[in-house]
């Protein structure tokens, strides 16, 4: 595929991009028609809508289009797989300037594609425009097999917390390649490539999760929207946690406490949630803190701080997500 | 609301988002989650979603915040009206500036909400980022009441072509804004703000429409999309076509053809379907064509000549939708 968005032309980019589409099992009616038509055993469906934009989602000279596809699926899968769903099916809303080389966005349409493949889930539709910039929409359906949704406010007193798939992999990464490294190979595929533990969802909510997200803001953040949501406080200890030893070499190279990168780090879409104390948890789940009533006893946050999360009794005050227009600190992401 | 996106902060804005949205009986829940959760009755779900960009799909000189929501849900709940489905939710992502008005991205929600209302749905959730330009996303879903969806690939030679809704009114309006002019102002109001016979959809299905689509890209175009489809041709009555005193009026100011307008205007959103030619139509359809075996009796197109549209017999040859990106003809748009 040579030349330029512009040169292929709207209609002959949507071909190319509905012929890079495989079938799947719950897309009853794919690309070409006013709207698809997508499985929902359930009569419930779970549904998402993410926003990435080039220069602040991702770089087209850090990440292939390939990458971001991959990228932009994984996010919007993971949020329903947090949910307790399967994942079925994602939509591409995409914005491209006619310069763009149209390797670009059909190389994007293989990412999403491969991605939603490995969450279980296929592409059932999609809307290609010409914009200024490179943005990517995407929208995930999925199905709740008859589950109750997990959601963010069942956290009680009492429960434990644990977590499932990587942490800091993605900010270790992104350290590394912004200052111009491309190397531990491991961390910087973790930043261009997340693997969510699509499956933990669901299974999650089968051993019986009160509470569930994915991480996508870090951990710290993430489980803040829980403490809030079911107003209890988390309280995380930090030896529970996984540093592996090559995080730690990567933090000593480049002056960060790795801590830091699990804590605050995003984008590895690890799922996170809080189950009863009793629940036997397979292995795969490790049982990073507990909740506890939102009443602190002492500590840095006062004495009737508001729900949070404090790492080992105290606020971690380096916390905090993703704040896209520079604003005060609080609220949901959606 | 005073100030800009970025006074106000992600978190901010979101807040004043969600605090605008009413409950909708299908969305089980709304935004603040990882996902939404929307009942779909039927087992399956019809989803679709189109991506409008500043300065290409609205300007913020010619239309309201307001009426860029309104327009922008109407375009995805029409295209799920047209499979035959009822309305359910809808999900926005948004790109926006960092010092755009506060009050644009809120007043858009109000739109988006107004409209999915007026077409019985309800806002599931959504995603605001900060881009470089405005990009509203939107992703409507539906739910198809135990029927089939209804295709564009089902006409068959013999069907009556049928629609209802309103046709070149928002293309008079527009003609009328790009001359600098306000008035008509019936016109104008079509262009700022769509009404699509979301109702006719459903209703289309339940009278036995063998094809549909709505009207987005122009009738010839959208009837095309119907032909190449289906592998039929689609003859249109230019007589039986509703061209308004006053829309020749403009036409005449402007020195347009006004059957130009309702042949090749889109974003009325009117629905148009084929049925079986004994079907009895309620009056507010109005029956404007045939739909005839793919080979020519002679005629401009050649003794062959592909599945297409014909008007009174022959060619159109101002026809065709929008192509964004200046590419030869064909294609469908999704």
């Amino acid at each position: 595929m040579k030349g330029s968005v512009g040169e292929l032309g709207e209609f002959g980019l949507i071909r190319e991009l509905t012929s890079r589409i495989t079938s799947a099992p719950a897309v009853r009616l794919g690309p070409g028609d006013d709207a698809a038509v997508v499985a929902a055993p359930d009569r419930r469906v779970v549904a998402t809508t993410d926003v990435l934009v080039e220069g602040r989602h991702f770089r087209r000279d850090w990440s292939t289009a390939y990458d971001v596809g991959r990228k932009a699926a994984a996010q919007n899968l993971a949020d329903i797989a947090a949910m307790g769903a399967v994942p079925t099916a994602v939509l591409l809303g995409l914005a491209v300037p006619a310069e763009l080389p149209a390797t670009w966005p059909i190389e994007l349409m293989d990412g999403i594609r491969d991605e939603s493949e490995a969450a279980g889930a296929g592409v059932a539709g999609g809307d290609v425009v010409r914009g200024e910039s490179v943005t990517v929409s995407i929208t995930a359906l999925g199905d709740l097999r008859g589950r109750e949704p997990v959601t963010r406010s069942g956290a009680r007193t009492g429960d434990i917390v644990a977590v499932t798939g990587w942490l800091g992999w993605s900010a270790a990464g992104f350290a590394v390649l912004s200052r111009g490294f491309r190397s531990p190979r491991a961390f910087v595929e973790a930043h261009r490539r997340p693997e969510p533990p699509y499956a933990a969802g669901p299974a999650g909510a089968a051993l019986g999760a009160t509470a569930m997200t994915d991480v996508s803001d870090g951990l710290v953040a993430d489980l803040g929207h829980i403490a809030r949501a079911s107003k209890v406080r988390i309280d995380i200890r930090s030896a529970a946690l996984d540093v592996p030893a090559q995080m730690s070499d990567i933090g000593q190279a480049v002056g960060v406490d790795p801590l830091h990168w699990v804590l605050t780090g995003g984008e590895d879409h690890a799922i996170v949630a809080t189950f009863p104390p009793e629940t036997k948890l397979p292995a795969r789940w490790r049982v990073i803190g507990e909740v506890l009533p939102t009443r602190l006893r002492g500590g840095p946050g006062g004495p009737a701080a508001l729900p949070r999360v404090t790492v080992d009794g105290a606020v971690w005050d380096k916390a905090g997500g993703w704040e896209h227009f520079a604003a005060p600190e609080g609220g949901d992401r959606r």
